[in-house]
């Protein structure tokens, strides 16, 4: 376990009127500024690991990164608080200046960043599932769910195929969790659009638009949509399933990638 | 209930690899673009409901309004996704321009950071709780959480006084929870600094920054905090409470406030 990712607190433990000091595990969270080609993009605040991850997957999620190929260098410094990505190409920062005043979050989420995906739509059928694999891999991704195991503290994701478990990535942000998975993704050049995302976060806009540019199209969460998740899934053609727990679950938009 | 929280979806539910269709009640989300004297701030997703205390209660948390007497105007526009608010002062832009993204539940954008907060210290002793009433009101917080209850999909927080919780707000972002308690007191002139918050949500820095801001002693949670949430409290003197689930919780930070 990394042991950047936890402090230890003395703590009291309050049960039934009676009181146990305790040392505890906490979740760690550290500021992490992205700047590109010398501009200060956005600060995250994120568990401090897999920031190379984080770093390109969030560049993937706002459309300023297609492939690794143009990412000419990156440098950590600050005790990597910092990272600066230098690119083979010029970015128009009055353009994400623009955008990301009109997108609060930064991470596609207004209707004028849903137009960016208004040419994808996932017309492929390179996955399929079964149900029961689906429970499995909830429950399995659950297991490897460490850090959440000693802290209580953190969101889960994984990336999957249509038997197994590749990797699974814990943070503080369950939108983070979705960019590390997209930025490991891209640095083991593992192709994406016969993959499935798993997360125990809630889906908003902002996480079906990230999984659904990169033409992921299976999406399976423990927690709930939003409205606007199952509207974007159906009209996007993403397969997207919700309340993952035990041996049942949702279907909000099937395509016949899940066989029962 | 309100009825633009809530839409009416046909979905299938599998439970051992037998499918039901059904009709589920998912939860609304909405971008919000909150104008300050005319410069474009923020886009928030939301709930949409409960704006007017969103939109006081986000620029309280960022410093920008100190109390209702500096508006001079609010008004809504297109269907309430937007709100143009006039100040009776001038803002200094420049200092706005540089985001932070949260770990945030929903939206989390800040533009403040802790150095804001370098003057507030809670020394005041104005509410002191009992253990038995923390966990009385963290289950009346819960059994309010109407929205959830039919959707899943929100958090849910609570202002309350020594004895008795006084209002509850459900949201899809954790963050949006605080800010609308907090422009709700606003609006009805709800002295903070004797009170305590409760929420569902997980304490990274930026809930305990704007909780810190407004001076209010006492933060609740039914979830973890993070290692730098647990410091700010124990700089800050204020009294953290966590994991209050059953009869049980943890106390990060204590400083006399809770009786037991």
């Amino acid at each position: 376990m990394d042991s950047k990712s936890i402090e230890k607190f003395k703590i009291k433990k309050i049960k039934n009127n009676s009181i146990k000091e305790f040392e505890d595990s906490i979740i760690n969270e550290q500021p992490f500024t992205i700047f590109v080609n010398g501009y200060e993009l956005v600060t995250l605040m994120s568990l401090p690991n897999e920031l190379k991850e984080l770093a390109i997957g969030f560049l993937a999620s706002e459309g300023i990164l297609e492939n690794l190929n143009e990412i000419k260098t990156m440098e950590f410094s600050h005790q990597n608080s910092i990272i600066q990505v230098k690119l083979n190409k010029d970015i128009d920062i009055n353009l994400f200046k623009k955008r990301t005043l009109t997108s609060g979050c930064g991470k596609g989420v207004t209707f004028s960043n849903l137009n960016d995906c208004s040419a994808v739509k996932i017309s492929n059928n390179n996955l399929t599932m079964k149900a029961d694999t689906i429970v499995n891999l909830m429950v399995k991704m659950q297991k490897n769910a460490k850090l959440f195991d000693e802290t209580g503290g953190t969101h889960t994701s994984a990336l999957a195929n249509s038997d197994n478990i590749m990797f699974v990535i814990e943070d503080i942000g369950r939108h983070n969790t979705i960019d590390k998975i997209i930025g490991k993704s891209y640095l083991n050049k593992i192709n994406l659009n016969n993959k499935a995302v798993l997360t125990s976060g809630r889906v908003s806009s902002e996480i079906i638009i990230k999984v659904l540019k990169q033409k992921i199209p299976i999406l399976i969460s423990r927690s709930a949509p939003t409205s606007t998740a199952v509207n974007i899934a159906r009209e996007k053609d993403l397969t997207l399933i919700g309340f993952t727990r035990g041996n049942r679950f949702n279907i909000y938009n099937d395509l016949n990638r899940i066989k029962y």
